[in-house]
Parts: structure tokens; sequence; C-alpha cells
């Protein structure tokens, strides 16, 4: 028997490790000899490099780095063992956590993040996925592109990094300085939400709330990022503002995009390209997945929709163990998810039930292979 | 594909013919030609004929009998195809929901059962099975029994109909004139509680509160049957009294054996019996079964216990679908049962979740089968 663990967090309760961890306890229990690939998805934020660390190998590499107020702080990003392809994490060096008790989307840079970018790419990497979540910046990507050798020059001509607070003053953009290591590297950019760069829906009015930005602040930013578009536009002839994601991170999705070429994709379809899931699934006999509540919303980006449009191609059967899950999904089964099935093993509140998580997933879990090995 | 439904209630939600016909649903939805037994498994209160009828087909068949207080009034029993077995209920005519808004346990009656169990043995019955469950009656069965024929005599020799509060009176018990038709018929008395006729694990202490009885009027209907037990064991030789379920539905339990010769057994198991369970399930490809709330303690009389125990001789897989069950179960799947799910879809408490449990077991049923096609 051969089975695919690959289950997004379930939020609030269980991060995407952890649900590996109890499900594949939950298999040895039962079958003993089972063969358990797992493959913990990231969600581009804090623990995206564990995670795919954990599903496939290779070194965490540390490295001294501007923090996101410019000080030095070491942070780290992954490598996998082709030895080409580097994971970062924003986070690690421009994260809310980070900012703590001194959140300013106005002053905080992604500098810190480009100088990962650079020392993976002088490590030797040729492809660099850049996860995008949990950021206290509000740059447009700026900083990331200034270490990397974007010049930023104001109306007096003078070179700077703009942050959020001082985007605006940018006069000039020039791309013909970048770093000769980053050049030709493929960056992915792994952003699960849609939203766009500036707007009512964009990043200062969504998100710079939460980074510490009040009513003046989110306007001065959305400003900020509106200048920025145009800006890029001038000195690439493209937007980039309205692209699904082009808001994420403080913008830096656009800035990546602008600056970089970076192409902007969904975490779950990152991990199963960079996990080469289909020929781990081709001779899978199923694939167990799940995340915290499923619904009849939108799917797109969902982790369970991603991977049972994939497993369909090979005809394995997915199963997706779910905190909890509403009517009206047959969308989902007909991605090619097999069975749905609950963890709450009792009519509980979330409340008190969020306590139980782990061993009500292990319990469903194991009578779930009960009845598989009941064929 | 031939599957075997039996489940019990989901107390509060459900009532079995419900359960079997929510689960007939889902899988008819899904496995157009499955061929389905549904039995509803009968508790031996109100419904249980019902339950016979719909699981085995047969007719009801009515009668005029005596009332929980004497007055006339149309009750029913059904007649199984073979026309050899009928199965009462008592509550069709000493039930709770007849004395309502008139609750007395003092003078309650059983004398219609009597009547009943006679009609039923005139028109052709050898076996009678006889539901205990949501009586409104403390007379030790001793209606019943006059009506059957049983004499019963006080201190003046004078014939009386001990009821609730005059069962002090008796003084002796005379079997020697039970009617001819129903001496040499089985009778099989369904209950699933394990009291003692009398004590304060007796019927008067645990059941008459809820019949109308005062902390006094306890006390006199406990006297009662321990005085009814006295005069029985004068009359038989034997004591009833300690037997599991001799303090079922007021005392009858313990009146059925000692006057009749009945034989008491859990529910379950007389449904099992009845229905010829293991001819059934031997050509089964699953058994479903399942009840409100599955946990740790005591599996005795349960009807997944039952089941399990059963199919587990035939080495058909019984999937139990609950409304809950808790951990340390284990002793369930040593039992017979492959696998456990919960009909909780979503984490909720109970109040809520309550009004979607037929929704919730539908979805769960099509889950489940939905993997079981996957095989």
């Amino acid at each position: 028997m051969k089975l695919i663990l690959i289950p997004d967090s379930f939020k609030g309760t269980m991060s995407s490790a952890t649900v590996c961890a109890v499900m594949g306890s939950a298999i040895k229990k039962r079958m003993e000899n089972a063969e358990i690939i797992s493959i913990p998805v990231a969600d581009g934020g804090e623990g995206t490099v564990d995670c795919f660390l954990a599903a496939l190998g290779g070194k965490k590499i540390t490295a001294e780095v501007s923090g996101v107020f410019g000080e030095k702080i070491t942070a780290f990003y992954g490598m996998l063992p082709n030895g080409e392809t580097a994971v970062i994490e924003m986070a690690a060096c421009a994260g809310l956590l980070l900012a703590e008790g001194r959140l300013n989307p106005k002053v905080a840079t992604t500098y810190g993040v480009g100088e990962l970018m650079l020392h993976a790419a002088r490590s030797g990497a040729r492809h660099i996925i850049l996860g995008l979540g949990g950021s206290a910046t509000n740059d447009g990507g700026c900083g990331a592109a200034a270490a990397i050798g974007v010049r930023f020059t104001n109306a007096d001509g003078d070179k700077f990094v703009p942050t959020g607070g001082t985007l605006h003053e940018i006069e000039k953009i020039d791309l013909s300085h970048i770093d000769e290591n980053i050049k030709n590297i493929k960056i992915t950019v792994m952003c699960d939400i849609d939203n766009p760069l500036y707007g009512k829906l964009g990043a200062a009015h969504v998100f710079a709330p939460q980074k510490g930005a009040d009513a003046e602040t989110v306007e001065l930013l959305d400003e900020g990022l509106r200048h920025l578009s145009d800006k890029i536009i001038e000195c690439t002839g493209r937007d980039f503002s309205a692209l699904p994601g082009a808001g994420a991170a403080g913008g830096m999705g656009a800035g990546m995009c602008a600056f970089l070429g970076a192409e902007l994709k969904m975490g779950i379809e990152t991990v199963l390209d960079t996990v080469d899931f289909a020929s781990k699934a081709a001779d899978a006999d199923y694939i167990f997945t799940g995340e915290g509540r499923l619904d009849s919303q939108s799917l797109r980006g969902k982790v369970i929709d991603g991977v049972a449009k994939r497993a369909k191609k090979c005809g394995v059967p997915v199963i997706a163990v779910v905190g909890g899950f509403t009517e009206g999904i047959d969308e989902i089964y007909a991605a090619g998810v097999t069975a749905v099935f609950s963890i709450n093993t009792q009519a509980m509140d979330f409340s008190e039930a969020r306590h139980f998580s782990e061993q009500n997933l292990e319990t469903t879990m194991d009578n779930i292979l009960r009845l598989i090995e009941s064929k």
C-alpha cells in the first residue's frame, strides 16, 4: 500500500506538518508496511521552507541580511536536494512577527528578501521559489529589488531604497544594473490571494491595517503603490497592477513580476510542480488531502482542489479529511475527490472541538483505513 | 451490491425508520441497482410494531381493549407474514402518551395488554413478541395476567385486578385458570434495561416519578412490587425479582416471566432472531448500522454491538454511522464493527446540529459509498 499525504493546514488548529504527522501515525498503527509519502503543503507564509524541506529533503541555509527595519538579522532559506531550487519565505526577514511591537508599514522594507535571493543565486540556485505571506511591509517589493540591483531615483536624481512611505518619491526605475547572478534565474512567487496592487481591494486598503497603518497611512500607502505602478508602466511598458496577486505582501507580487519577471502561482500548484507530484502519485493507492474547512465558495487555489485535479489524471482515489464541510461541494467531487470525511466525531462547537483536533483526525483516519482494509 | 440497513434510532433526532429511509435514499442515488434490505430496529417502545412490519411485512390488527385506566380503546398489534408471530407494543394500550394529563401509576393497568395477547393467540399466533417500553403502569404486569386468566385474590378471598396501588392487597395468585389459547405460546419480552423489580434501582424508584408518582407514592409502589415478588415466590417457588429487566415497564418484565414463562430478551437480539438476520446477512456486501451515540460504556444490548457480533460470523463488513462516538471503543471493533463514522460534517453543538441530522446522515452515507465504490 502506497499512500500520499498532502494536506493543507487546518487553520487555527494544526499546521500541515502536524496533519501529516497525525495521518502518518494513524497509518503506521494500522498498516505497518505501508509506504507513506508526506507532503505538508506550504502556503507561502511562515513555515513554507520547512514544508518543502519536509517533503523533499534539502538543507536550511542561514544568511545575515537586513531585517524588516534595516537592522542586521540572521535569516534563512531552503536549498532543495537538486541544489538548484531555493525556497525563500519573505516572512524570514520581513515578517509580521519580526516587527511585533514596532509595526510600521511606512518604513518596513523587503531589502533582506532581495539579499536572501542573491545569496541563493550565488549558492547555485537556478530557480527561486519565493513565498509571500505574513509580511510587515508595503514597499511593493522595491526593497528586495534594490538589493538585487534595481535603481530607484527621486526627483533630484538621488538613488534611494523606497519603502511604503516613500514610494511616491520614485521618479525613475532603472533595471539595467540587476545582479548578473539573478538575471536569468526563474522566480516563482507563491501567492494564494487575488488582490490587485492598489485601490479598495489593493494591498494597502485590505492588508495594511493589520500591519499597523491607520486610515491616513492607508491612503498614503495606497497612493504610493499607485505611483509605483505608474513608474513601472513608464519603465517596462506593462501594467501589472491588476494581476491577481499583485497586491500580495504589500505589493511585492507586482514588484517581483515587474522587476524580475517572476511568475505568480498558487501555493498548491507550486508545491505540486516542485515535488513532481504526478510521478509520485502515479503508483499510489490512495491520496489523503485535507484542510480546515471545505465549503461551496470558490475553490480557486484550494489545496484539495489542486490535489484532486492532478490525481484525477493518474486515476488515484483522493480522500479529503477536513475540519468541516458544507453542502454544495459537488464541484470538489467533479474535480477528482473520491470522498470527504469530517474529523468531528461528536457534535461539539468548534471552541471545544478545536482542542481535540489531533485526536479526532487520528480516529477519523483510523476508521477510513479500516474501511479501506475491508475491501 | 447487497446492503443491509439495521440501525437503532438516533435518540432525540431520528427514528430507526427515518435512519433507514435516509440511508436508503443515499444508496439509491449512488447505486441505482443496489439491493437494499431495511430493518429499522425496534426498542420495545412506541413504534415497535411498525418497525417489525417495515422489516418483514405483515399486517396491523386492531382490537378493542381496556385502556390504561380501564376505558375501552382501539389498540393494535402486528401479525408477521408467517401468521404465527404477533408483535405487541404495550404502549399501544398502557403507554405514557395515552395517560398524558392524567398520569397515575397507582391505578394505571396493563389489562389491555393481556387482552391484545389473547386476541393475537386466538388469531393464530404461536409466538408473541411483547415490547416493553414507555409504560404508564406499575402493576407488575398483574393487569395483563388477570386478562389472561391469572386469578389474584385478597385477604377476604375476593378476586381483583391489582394495580400499582393495590399490589400489597394480593394474598394469593392462582395460575391454574390461564386461557388455554395462550398457555403453550412462546412469549418473548423485549426489554433493553437491566433494572430489578424493586429497591433503589427497581421499577418504582427509577421509573415511577416520570409516570406521575411523588416520593410517597414511589414508596407505596415499591412496597407493592416487593409484596408481589413474595407472593410470586409463594406461588411458583421462584424469585424473579433480581432478573435483569424484571423492573421493566412497572415490573411487567418480572410478571410476564412469572405468570407466563416469558423470556426476557434484548431488543436487538429479538429483532435479529425474528428477521432471520444470519441468512439475510450471509450474502450481503455491507451492513450499515448506527445509533445516536456510541461510547465506551457498557455495550450490552446496544444495537451496533448485537449486529456486529452476528455479522462477524458471516464475515460481512459492518459500518456504523453514528450521531457521535467517543474514544475507547476498541471493544466495538473487536465485536465485529469494521469502521465507525460520525455524521457531524461540521464542528457544531448538538443543539444546532440536531436540526441537520437527516442531511448530515445522507451526506456521510454518500461519502462512505463513494469510498466503497472507489475500491
